[in-house]
């Protein structure tokens, strides 16, 4: 509880001090448990033309998110990697006219333990994880990325 | 020709106006000829924490030169719409160290006399805008997008 709450914290400061936009987006990490890890933004900063979230914001929002999940699932584990995300699929369902709140999970929890070996064995593994923003009707916009991770 | 470099003024002037993040991204609109948007930003706000282009950004660059295409092929046939992404996929294929450059293009050239016909009529259309990167080696990351547009 104590560690996932540590590595919350250390994310969201790792965050801001090397990624500019999330200054502005004013990102916070809000939760992370080992299996789910949730950021938000007040809309203010990631508003667009049309008085609602911009895409650009809900994207990087949900990239980060998912990132970050694997980072720190890596990172309790004791192992150092680099990540990077390989690709997204984003569907944007219905506008979001407050606070931007992304949650990301595992496509498949059990994909991790595969992940892990992988990662030992090849020097190299990838892993999906899927994205949510919270809407006034269920999910208001989704990423299903994959990532690929590297021990530094 | 002028037509065209004063869509290009307007778009960017737009944007900056309206989008906080675009702000932050230093974005600028450097080319518009009526089949191809240009769109770039420098790479120190838009840094991550492994010293090339943040993945948000690159997916918000890309999102907003292939709706801005749309917004100003639109706009010189003196149509009014609001224009909204639907769904996006990201991929990239290699890290970008330096300036962020996008092109964007219509996945068809031939869907947009359609779309602009199926829009009179129903009152609502959809297109497909593919826009891409530059890398070292070609296309750094690209992004193919389904936009709706409906008259305001």
């Amino acid at each position: 509880m104590t560690q996932h709450a540590d590595l919350t914290r250390y994310l969201q400061a790792y965050i801001l001090e090397h990624i500019p936009l999330a200054r502005t987006m004013q990102l916070r990490v809000t939760h992370y448990d080992g299996m789910q890890l949730e950021m938000s933004a007040p809309l203010a900063p990631n508003i667009n033309d049309k008085q609602c979230a911009f895409g650009g914001s809900l994207a990087s929002l949900m990239t980060l998110a998912s990132w970050g999940l694997i980072d720190l699932n890596l990172r309790e584990r004791g192992i150092a990697c680099d990540i990077y995300v390989g690709d997204s699929y984003v569907c944007y369902r219905e506008p979001v006219y407050g606070e931007l709140r992304a949650s990301a999970r595992h496509a498949d929890p059990g994909d991790f333990p595969v992940f892990v070996e992988t990662l030992s064995q090849r020097g190299k593994a990838r892993i999906a994880v899927n994205c949510a923003v919270a809407g006034e009707n269920g999910e208001a916009a989704t990423l299903e990325s994959g990532f690929v991770a590297m021990p530094r």
